[in-house]
């Protein structure tokens, strides 16, 4: 498994892209503090090297290239008090959807909202621990799940809850999936070097803090949602496991909280770091 | 856009795996018969040639290698007959949900049966056009829409209704996700040759018809669907979308018709051809 302790993709000041694992002042362990970091040669999910070369960082990207992730998954409705203020009930299994590959970017990347999301009411975040599989697997018991993490980032699950829950169908997927509506990173800290059952989770929306749990409250805890994830099922290196975030969402509140254009979103995982990103709803849409 | 009529990918006798152009008899247009191809070199979706090497099919493979394919879409609740068996409400907008890759596989490949999913009740067929996108796009109008397709297949969304409707919680993904639940060609017929908007579509088990309809029946149509489903949202080459499927699926019958171990469950589509495959319980977890 890996030799790197803090995985981040940057854009370097020489202008080239780079993997690396990040050197960090003594005592910092959020990842979006790297000024500089080791640059990795080789393949992440194969063989590769933590070089001696040491390259400084000009803007962190998502901690893994657009090509090497394969399939995002996501649960809902797993943490008890955030199945309270949904008035879901407490689910007896993971509840699974998906969000697709462009839905993906980076930690200081802007959230665009694009005309679709624009219509309706409800648009919201969510804090999530976010698993990162760094080996093949099936069929894996809670025991060994641990073995197949490459690490942990913590993302944002943005959601337009009426596209989500009335328009949708009941299907969860489209309210949840356009372009840019994943932010992760900073970036990703080997499975070796934190207990993901017991981490501090919070988000803070213009700097008020909006949630505020621990991963000790899952309903399914990572060990848990790994293995009955695998279950008949094919888990491949870079594929994500979104694992739900804890109560405090804007459709939880009263009033209502919806993002707004320009508001800023701040999701942070202790022993990892944030993602700070800016709501930018688009004027027109971009062809491509 | 491609140069080639009828896309299949195969081993060939000579043991390689190839892309071909298949090489059908006059009349024929199941690419299921093809016993011969002219071997594709390049990359499906950038630059590629037919070249005039003949290679002999040994078998068919699933359409496009695993590595070609971003991301798989599926529509639900799409025929109005459909609609009214399951007794859900015909939807407003396209009802999206997503399978992994890993539930991609060949036309005559086993469907199998992990014992996760011979808990409960409720393995069903469900016969859908597959759209292939060749072209990376967003915001594409109805208009468009035809003009970022590859090419079109036929696929087989095995869904377990008992993890799809009662234990995911209301989502779908679970109950229709497990290895090898989307055997899909026999190949694609490029965009230019059928017009996706009026074709028989049907289901046999064990020879018996058990679902009959026609693409013209679809509440979204194939253009309707691309241009709805890339909204906000990249669509890109090698993202499949099922279309939904029929009405005549187990669920919708009294009794229930449920798959059975050994079950063969053909599902065909107008001027593509066919995937005929062997559903299969599995004795015991395999370990990777």
């Amino acid at each position: 498994m890996p030799s790197f302790t803090r995985l981040i993709r940057f854009l370097a000041q020489d202008g080239r892209i780079h993997y690396g694992d990040a050197l960090l002042p003594s005592g910092i362990s959020d990842m979006a503090q790297a000024t500089q970091a080791r640059v990795i040669r080789g393949s992440i999910f194969g063989t590769h090297t933590v070089t001696d070369e040491i390259a400084d960082v000009r803007m962190l990207l998502a901690p893994l290239a657009p090509e090497d992730v394969r399939t995002v998954r996501c649960l809902g409705i797993n943490y008890a008090l955030h199945a309270k203020e949904t008035k879901l009930p407490v689910p007896k299994y993971p509840v699974l959807f998906y969000k697709p590959v462009t839905s993906l970017t980076g930690p200081r990347d802007n959230i665009p909202v694009a005309p679709i999301a624009q219509e309706g009411q409800g648009l919201d975040y969510e804090c999530e621990l976010v698993v990162v599989i760094g080996k093949a697997c099936k069929d894996v018991s809670e025991e060994d799940a641990l073995s197949v993490v490459l690490g942990y980032a913590v993302g944002n699950d943005v959601s337009h809850r009426e596209w989500q829950m009335q328009r949708g169908g009941g299907q969860w997927s489209l309210g949840k999936g356009f372009d840019g509506w994943a932010p992760w990173g900073p970036g990703i800290v080997a499975a070796s070097q934190i207990n993901p059952l017991n981490l501090a989770i919070r988000t803070t929306l213009n700097g008020r803090q909006v949630q505020s749990s621990t991963t000790a409250d899952m309903i399914f805890n990572v060990r848990q949602a790994i293995s009955f994830l695998s279950r008949g099922t094919t888990l491949q290196p870079g594929d994500l496991i979104f694992t739900g975030t804890p109560s405090g969402v804007g459709m939880g509140r009263t009033p209502k909280l919806w993002l707004q254009d320009g508001d800023v979103v701040e999701v942070s995982l202790e022993g990892v770091g944030s993602c700070v990103n800016r709501v930018t709803f688009e004027r027109e849409r971009p062809k491509l």
